[in-house]
Order: C-alpha cells, then sequence, then structure tokens
C-alpha cells in the first residue's frame, strides 16, 4: 500500500481560509474550481469542517452548470486521496483492469480475466455486489461453492503474483470519500452528472494500481446510462481522466438493450461463463467477451489484430479455461465446477419455459428482466439482503431472432412453482413479439482511447 | 395569535410517501414543484424527516433554474405556516406594514409610521437589527433612553389599539423557518435567487397581519440588492405574493447608491428622523418619506394625489411629530427626545469634518459608508456585538451637489480620535469628488403596484 503519488500525501494542509461560500457560488454561476480548491474543498469536508448541505449544494450547481475535465481529474485525485492505494508497479508482466458499468447477464470477467491472465497479463480486479437490477461479480463468484472474495490487499497481490488473476471485494480503506461522496449525491438528485460518475468510477480503478483499464460501458434499457450519447460522453471523460493520470485506458460502449449473456442470476452467470471458456456455448455474450479481452491486450501495445487472433486462439485452445480453474482454486473455490458447472453449482428445483409462439423477437424491457430475476432471489431488494444463487432466467433468444412455435425464449429457475408462474405472467410484456423482422441492435456501439476505431 | 389561514392549520399530515429524490431531480431539470409539494417536503424538512443537504440541493437547484411565481407563493405559505401569526382583522382602521430591504441612513420608518399613524392608519411594525453594513430599526430607536422593543403579540397589539403604532422585535414564534432556512441559505451560496427573499420577506409581512403591505426595494452599491433590474423583479414578485395571499401590496423601488439620510449611525438617525417630523432637515430623506406615506396611504383606497396633499400636510403641521412621541411614550422611552432630540440622544465625545476642498460630490461607495460607520461602533461586527448607540456619520452632502473649498462634506462622530482619524483617512476613496458638473440619481425608479405610475 502506498500514499496516491500525485497528491503529495493527505497530510498537506493548507492554512489559506477556505472560502467555501466564495466557491460554491462561483459553480453555481457558472465558474470553475482550481484543483486546489477542490482538493481543500473536499479534504476539509471529509474532516468534518464544510457540510453535508454545502458539498451538496455546490455537486447541484456542478450537476446543472457541468464539471470541466481539470475538474472531474481534480475530483478523482481527492477520491483516490482519501485512502490506501495498491501498488502492483512491481509485477512481471503488464497489469490490467476491466470496469463494467453494470447490466444485465454481464459476467463478462469471468471470462475475460482469465483470458487475459493466459496472455501473460496480470489482473488484480476489485469488484462489487449487485446493484438494483445488475448484478455483481463477487455474488455471482460466490455461486460457486468454497470460492473466498475477502482477500486483503497482501492477499490479493500475493495470488496475481502467482496465477496472474484474482478478484477481491474493495476493502473499506480504498477510495473510502467515495462512498460517503456516493450516499451524499444518492439522497440529493445528484447521481445523474458524467464527471461525478466518472470520477467515482475512475478512482476506484486507480487505487487498485493496474497501469492498464479497460471500461465497458453500457448503454440501453438494461444500463444505469441509459441514453447512448451520454453513455459514450462518460466514456470518453474516463479514458481521459485515465489518461491524464498516466494509466493506458480505453473503453467500449456496448449494447445493453437486451440481456448480454444466457444467464441473469448468480450460478446461472457462472455456468455459462463456463461453457463459454469451454466453448460449448457462443452468441453476443462470446463474442463481446473476446472484443473486450482483445481491447484490453491492445492497450498494452499488442496490434488489435494480434490481439484479438491472440485471444480467440487462447479460448479456443481452453488456456482460459485453465487460468479459470487456477483462479477459482486459488480463492478456494471447487476447481470441478470448470469440467461440469451444473454438477457444481446450486441449481433452483423449478425450471419452467416461457414459449409465446412463432415470431420474431422485438425489444427488450431489459431492466425489467434484471429485476425480475432480482424477485426470484437472485438480487437484493435491500442492502443485505441474502441471495438465492441458484435462481434466475435462462434468456435464449435475442432481439431479431425468429422462432417456431413451441421453441422456448426464457427459461426461468426458482425456488417456489409461484415464482415461476408470477414471472411467466410477466414475460409477455418483457420481450416484444413481432410479425416482422427485426434488426439486431450492435454490439458494440463506441471504442475509445483504443487504436483500432474500427 | 391565530393559524394562518390559506394553510389549514400546521397538523394536517399527508400519509402519501413523501418521493424527496424525484421532486430535487425535476427541479435540477428545469420542473416545477405543486405547491402541496412543496409544501410536504419543508413541512418534512422542519419535522427533522428531510436532511439539511436534500434542500440545499434542492435550493441550488431553483437558484439556478429559477422559481415560479407559484412556486414562490407555497414556499411563501409554508414559511408562514411554520408557527404563529398574528390578526388585526378587528382593529378599527386600515393595518398597514413598510419594508425596506434595508440600506444606509435609512431610518424611514421613525417618520412614516408616525405620519400613517396620523393619517389614521394602525401601524403594526416588526422590525429587525442591523444587519452587515445596513443599520436596524430596532437598534436605532434604542438609542432613545427608556425605549422598550421587546412588546409580545399582544402588547404590540394593545398599544397599536390606543395609538396607531407599535414598532416591536419579531418573537421567535413568528416564522421560526425563516430563520432555519436563512441559516441553510447563508452557506450554500442560496440567499441570491427573488423567489427565496421575496418569500422570506413577504412571510414575514403576511405574518405580521396588516391587510396592507408598503416594500421599498432598495438599489445600487448599499442595497444588498445591487442590480437595479433585479431589484424591481424583486419588488414585482413581493407585490405578486402580497396580492395572491389578500393583502393589498405595493413597492417602490428607490436609490440606495448614497447614503439616504444624512445619519448614518443610530442615534444620528434618530435625531434626523425627529428634525425631519419637526420640519427643520429637509432633502431626499424627507422626500422619500412623504412619497412612502403616501404610497402607503393609496393602497387604502385613498387616491394618490390627495393622499400625497394630505401626509405633506400632517407633517407640515406636526401631527407626525405628535404621533412619534406617542409612539416613544407608549414604548417607555423619553418623548423630550421629539422636542430637543440632541438633548436627549447619547453624544459621541469626538467629532470630526471631512472637508476635501471645492468641487462637484461623485459617486458614493455606499456599502462602505455604512461599514465604516459599523467600524466606529454603530454596527456589529459579528451577532451580539454591543452597539456604540451615539458613533456614526452624519452625511451632508450628496451626489451632484456643488461645494465650495472648507465645506464640510461628512461630520464623523466617534468614540476616540483614532477611531474619528481612520474614518477620516478612509473618505477620499468612499466619495468621488468631480471637477465637473454631476447629474443627481432618481430617487425613485419604479413604482409597482400603485396606481399612480408617475
Amino acid at each position: 500500500m502506498s500514499t496516491y503519488p500525485e497528491q503529495g500525501g493527505r497530510d498537506d494542509r493548507d492554512t489559506r481560509p477556505l472560502e467555501v461560500g466564495v466557491l460554491i457560488a462561483r459553480k453555481r454561476d457558472g465558474g470553475e474550481l482550481e484543483p486546489d480548491e477542490l482538493r481543500r474543498l473536499l479534504t476539509a469536508y471529509l474532516a468534518g469542517d464544510v457540510d453535508d448541505a454545502q458539498i451538496a449544494a455546490l455537486l447541484m450547481a456542478g450537476v446543472i452548470r457541468g464539471f470541466t475535465d481539470a475538474e472531474a481529474v481534480a475530483l478523482t485525485d481527492v477520491l483516490v486521496a482519501s485512502g490506501d492505494t495498491i501498488d502492483l508497479s512491481d509485477l512481471v508482466g503488464p497489469t490490467i483492469d476491466k470496469h463494467s458499468t453494470g447490466g444485465v447477464g454481464d459476467g463478462t470477467t469471468l471470462v475475460v480475466a482469465p483470458l487475459l491472465a493466459a496472455a501473460g497479463c496480470q489482473v488484480a480486479k476489485l469488484s462489487g455486489r449487485g446493484l438494483g437490477h445488475t448484478g455483481g461479480t463477487l455474488d455471482k463468484l460466490e455461486a460457486i461453492p468454497g470460492m473466498r472474495v475477502d482477500l486483503d490487499p497482501a492477499a490479493l497481490r500475493a495470488q496475481v503474483e502467482r496465477i496472474g488473476i484474482a478478484v477481491a471485494a474493495a476493502t473499506q480503506d480504498l477510495v473510502p470519500a467515495d462512498k460517503r461522496l456516493y450516499a451524499l449525491r444518492d439522497v440529493t438528485g445528484t447521481v445523474a452528472s458524467s464527471a461525478l460518475i466518472a470520477s467515482s468510477v475512475m478512482s476506484k480503478k486507480l487505487a487498485g494500481g493496474a497501469g492498464h483499464v479497460l471500461l465497458d460501458v453500457k448503454t440501453g434499457d438494461g444500463a444505469f446510462m441509459k441514453d447512448a450519447t451520454a453513455a459514450r460522453e462518460l466514456a470518453a471523460l474516463c479514458v481521459r481522466i485515465g489518461e491524464a493520470r498516466g494509466r493506458r485506458t480505453g473503453a467500449l460502449v456496448t449494447d445493453m438493450s437486451q440481456p448480454l449473456g444466457d444467464g441473469v442470476g448468480n450460478a446461472l452467470e457462472v455456468g455459462v461463463a463456463v461453457e463459454t471458456l469451454r466453448g460449448t456455448r457462443g452468441g453476443r455474450f462470446r463474442a463481446l467477451c473476446i472484443e473486450l479481452a482483445a481491447s484490453a491486450l491492445s492497450l498494452t501495445g499488442v496490434a488489435p489484430d494480434e490481439a484479438d487472433r491472440r485471444i480467440t486462439e487462447l479460448l479456443d485452445q481452453g488456456h482460459g479455461l485453465e487460468r479459470f480453474r487456477d483462479f477459482v482454486r486459488g480463492q478456494g473455490g471447487d476447481p470441478a465446477v470448470a469440467d461440469d458447472p451444473w454438477a457444481v453449482l446450486p441449481q433452483a428445483p423449478v425450471v419452467l419455459d416461457y414459449a409465446p409462439g412463432a415470431g420474431h423477437v422485438g425489444a427488450f424491457a431489459c431492466q425489467r428482466v434484471g429485476e425480475l430475476a432480482g424477485r426470484l432471489g437472485a438480487g437484493r431488494q435491500r442492502a443485505g439482503d441474502e441471495l438465492d444463487l441458484a435462481v434466475g432466467l435462462e434468456v435464449l433468444v435475442r432481439t431479431g431472432d425468429e422462432l417456431a412455435d413451441g421453441q422456448p425464449w426464457v427459461r426461468v429457475h426458482a425456488r417456489r412453482e409461484q415464482d415461476a408462474h408470477a414471472v411467466l405472467a410477466e414475460l409477455d410484456a418483457v420481450i416484444e413479439r413481432s410479425a416482422d423482422a427485426v434488426a439486431a441492435p450492435a454490439l458494440v456501439a463506441a471504442r475509445l482511447g483504443l487504436d483500432a476505431d474500427a
């Protein structure tokens, strides 16, 4: 652990008077705060010398007036400097972090991290729990019997050094200010700001210590950022912040108008990821995993075409699967999950199919798909709720598919019959069915900070 | 005392869930809150169920996006309903309140209230203390030996009934939410909003119970609202709020680019007011007192020309002076102040003249004049400071005047020699001196809600 280098230490106190009212008024009137002013203001806030109400007013002014790039970078710096940071700089091989802004059926980390490890990269990833309608990597990993995600930074680092991959929960000491600021934003209508979201995301990536950062910014109904333009702006800002702080950073803006993987629910997503690593499941999830891993690898200096070729080969030859097995074993999980996932993972006792009849698959109410999985028990209604790791939805179709009568579209995995029927009753309203052909949405809407702008 | 009639009582609780985040977000995005939503939100805030930070964010959104008239009225209603109100409806004769937004040398209440009482009106006025560079009526009255301003609402009402005029401090139970909200606005950069200022001003006028309200909105360097357009907007909004709540309301926007009366300091302002009532001092102060009293009288249905004639006559015939004497006696003060003010009022031991030489009087740094009086001891540097009621500045010139060499421009009344010299040393920078003729600024910039738009 080390102090964040760009900041010169957390105890770098300034003795000039801090004119909080003047700074708030300047932001209110559309002006800009200097990095040092933002740093001092937020440092004083974290020390309890500036009120929640003053920061709430400042954030609201910024949400409406906008924050500059320099302000977003300064804010990121303050967040990073509020806690410990992880130093991975002496690891052999490029260090990589990959981050998704969250979606439905979005378990790509389980495939991308092993592929990157197989390609010689060091992947030390700090992950989160499910939030709202979206799943969280930590919850998914816990569906594997024995798997531990509470590695401390030293254990995380040691495992990365040994097998090139580790995924753990962020400790309380890492970017503590982000948690404090998010709690304030959550109740004051100041969440929806590219600069505030980007500084929150990037502060955790910078504190995590990886030299290369690939972001998967989701857009569409199942994403937090539903608007494509806003998602692209967020992605671009994240890239600029990362690059401003010396990390090679790239971003993909990808489709979340429909579930990404076939599994929506913790064990189901692990099973789908294993089948993808085993080469027995394809589709958009496999395609995006390859694209993400290749893009991340290209950040380390490998030419995009070569990165794509190498990642596909590692996947097809089973090297990703081997790294996944090592990773699971390393964190106490049952490695047999890599061989026969459905024999190892918990399974729901009730499985019912949704087969609405012949037709073309139209648009998804994608957020609702995540919410229905949550209602079955796969997600939390409130923080601290215990999850049912076995339940969820298996989504067998995607927008643009054409199906015959009797073919299942969705398979509901539930704890009780009545839960399954309650979900089945809603699915007509969740997936459109059309007599006419429907176009499939593009998987990748934009690439930022990457050499290949294909 | 009664409950504010428009509100249906303070205990009118609503059991629907209050979606604070939704309301803040709507205001953030430029939308409008319904009166009932604002009422419930602020009621919950005052009850401690909504955080300071949430209200600060909402206020900042409103300051930037603007509040509608309906929102300003609703906010006023909530403020009024937060405490007790005074019922003057059964008094004989029209009840009048007159309010200035605050200025330098602005002791018009001491002349206007007695003139209105002499004209048959009932003036029950709740006043405040000095704030920043401006004086407060209560402080000025306390320069009269024996004068009490701590009348409770019953005593205030009884005195008005007896002699037509009473001036007292507002109790803590009147519009308590205004104090709470102002403290929050003061530290969160959300003071500068017409709607928030107007609702604060008008809530106190509505709670005070008068059926007719005349506002004197100051503009120029010595006013809080320095911009004339903003002052006019504020005045117009105050008039609309008052009329929306059934009070005949008018407003004058008047010049505060220079001190209004010749006295700036508590005893000095009382002395100047008495001399004005005695007819021995004229100028802009006398002119505005007549204009304010006549405008207020016109709100009660008297034709403007007739109101002006009647007020001037009452002043010239000494009826205002008699009412002033009754008023002082009624609140325990020495009535001899009406006969020989300088013999009764406290006097400063050091009086030095500022006489910069021949020339035309240019612009004033008017706020600075108030600050200099404050520095001599006439104002508070912080809440709770004890005042020196004798000290201040006597301002003998106004912008546009032409003076010969040796004539005094300002007379400094100080406790100590060094205090007087310190102020004298600053006056060159406070009043411009010009070789060329300078135009005098208009006394009244706008009239709103009054029949005579002369």
